[in-house]
């Protein structure tokens, strides 16, 4: 069995506990034989997949009872990974969800890393500058680059610190962010766990 | 006596208790007798003015030990309006920082409200929805605009409350903010009070 996170970009698979990065225009389908589970972001790809008899949509398997409808399919992924728990999925955007004892409880979103530095820039020359990731992030800042960083790290992540729950983080920037909380799990590979838990669930029904 | 706040696109005038805003290329500083006294980030302006005898930058009666030299004038001249409080100036960032009895402690700076929903926006189609403010920042989020909503502004909320002091907002987005904070004055012409206030210390060495 092949577990597949297909994105706009790339392809992410998952396969007797390997898992390997490909660009979405170098990979075939045809090389995959046997049963392909695969979540998808990508409209042209499902296009390209659709009449593929081993590929099946892991959207298919999921309650959306519990979820809302404009959920991302990443997000619903790493929620069935955690039966109670916060997890943060510090990509591009970094997504904040909340399990209590199996049921979704909600979460919100803020800026990734790379997309709020790029905004301050935005903003002005002066704020053209690299977070500080070795900043103290309970004092006050007394320079630009702290200022920054403090501004949008610190706020967020006592925010989730507040949360009180058993903390799972994930993707690209999930290491860096972990010097950050007192105590969490780095989980790299949780949306493939949760993609397995809900298709086990779903062939037990 | 007229206090002018000279920015890259506007000019603020205050005279008298009356505040007034120009596009800075419609402004004609012949226009001005009397006394004028300047905080500026327009080098263009600077230039302009450089051989006005009436012109005072304000700069200059700043107490450069307290701050740091990077630190915004326009930061410097909230400060300088507050003894001992939190001054929240929410404008294209939103800068937040901390006087105790009269001493700069330091501070934070965040995205502005539109820069944030704009960052939002460029990562995803999915992203590319307005704040809701009528949400309640207490619980978390069950559709899209209410997750970037509770997301961007819980964590900045919580954190500004969390500094335990008399809450001062200004800026453009003062108002608007103002109805998340439990308690907090809305101060429209702070950048004036602190450079009266600052040219009044400064006189009287």
């Amino acid at each position: 069995m092949t577990l597949c996170d297909i994105g706009n970009t790339t392809v992410d698979l998952f396969s007797e506990g390997v898992r390997s990065k490909l660009d979405v225009h170098d990979f075939n389908p045809d090389t995959l034989s046997g049963a392909v589970y695969y979540v998808s972001v990508n409209l042209a790809f499902n296009e390209k997949i659709r009449d593929y008899r081993n590929w099946y949509d892991v959207r298919e398997f999921i309650d959306w009872d519990k979820y809302y409808s404009t959920m991302g399919i990443d997000r619903i992924m790493v929620c069935e990974a955690v039966f109670d728990g916060v997890i943060v999925d510090a990509g591009s955007a970094i997504t904040v969800d909340v399990m209590d004892v199996g049921v979704y409880q909600g979460g919100f979103i803020s800026l990734g890393l790379r997309s709020a530095q790029e905004a301050y820039a935005r903003l002005s020359p002066a704020l053209d500058v690299s977070f500080n990731f070795e900043v103290d992030l309970t004092i006050m800042a007394q320079n630009t680059p702290d200022a920054l960083t403090v501004g949008f790290l610190a706020p967020l992540i006592e925010k989730i610190e507040g949360l009180g729950k058993p903390l799972y983080l994930t993707g690209g920037d999930a290491r860096l962010l972990s010097r950050f909380f007192t105590e969490a799990r780095v989980e790299e590979d949780l949306i493939f766990s949760g993609m397995k838990k809900l298709i086990e669930k779903g062939s037990k029904c």
